[in-house]
């Protein structure tokens, strides 16, 4: 099959890449790196992509920012970095890959561990990584050509701890290559409208 | 105890304003009609409002907008819409509560069924509520002053049957009566970071 990794060069894309590569001809997309530039957040550099690749089996999204910081001094314009990032970012891919997918075809998008167990800081990580949990079961009963989209819901990274590793204490990493066997039963399996888990 | 309620002149403000008025010091609020006008939607009108009403010892917001229509015709613009207005307006109160409400006071939003019970359409309710219940889950550890902040999760209001009844084929609805329990669950209570499902 022939998929596109968006993200593909962050900590997960890599592993997303080596895990799908095995057996798919897989298109490496990011915002400074890969075969194709891509700024998710902007849909016509979203449409680009899919006017350059052609139509696919899949995209995977392992992008997206988000932001930290206390509640108490948020404002209403950082609370948006998520909204616009990694949210809207990977709304416009599914938006947009509904009409290049091939019959089948997959999105698979990420989501994240504080969706479910909020953090300190973590307000609107929260909020993303469960809004994304709602797209994917609202998008799911909606997608044409038995196309299928699902949400990969990653613990902390092993590989991410010295970074935010204080943000975490207490839970379970999950490695990038464990991670991204979550993204191959997705884009591999047949189920749609899921959030799998990896914690 | 003084407890505003933005939206109080919709189906359910105007329920869960004769269930707290009856032992609570009510202030309406809304964008037509109210003892203050408040557009959720800009955070400078949200701020106006709690400069206006002072301290208060509880927030209610049963106000903001989805986008409802097909996810395969659905531009990047209609889906902002929900993110704007029901997510982000409900968000730019909760931001703004935090520095206004007394000690141990609520702040309560809206969320919905759509959440987690995805209907036709209905791409853009199901992300804002499920991303609502994120933003609840996370703001509800941090906020500070045993400060507390809940959802409550409506099913389709029986006095909104004749409008949206079609979406709902199969739902079984609520009136506004029992729905306006939910909120004085939330403001009457001493729970925080709860999904209070009317359904």
């Amino acid at each position: 099959m022939k998929i596109i990794v968006i993200g593909a060069a962050g900590t997960i894309g890599k592993a997303v890449v080596e895990q799908l590569g095995a057996r798919h001809d897989v298109i490496t997309a990011g915002r400074n790196s890969g075969q194709y530039r891509v700024r998710i957040e902007d849909p016509a550099d979203v449409a680009a992509l899919f006017a350059h690749t052609g139509p696919v089996d899949g995209v995977v999204v392992a992008a997206g920012d988000l932001h930290f910081g206390p509640l108490a001094d948020m404002t209403p314009e950082q609370f948006r970095l998520g909204l616009d990032s990694k949210l809207m970012g990977q709304v416009h891919v599914a938006l947009a890959a509904q009409h290049r997918l091939n019959d089948g075809g997959s999105i698979t998008l990420t989501g994240g561990i504080v969706g479910q167990q909020p953090i300190r800081f973590g307000a609107n990580a929260s909020t993303v990584n469960r809004a994304l949990e709602g797209f994917v079961v609202g998008a799911a009963i909606e997608l044409p050509r038995a196309q299928r989209i699902n949400l990969v819901d990653p613990t902390v990274l092993t590989e991410s701890l010295p970074q935010y590793g204080d943000y975490f204490h207490g839970f379970e990493s999950a490695d990038a290559r464990r991670v991204a066997l979550a993204y191959s039963r997705s884009v591999d399996g047949a189920q749609t409208g899921q959030v799998y888990r990896v914690w």
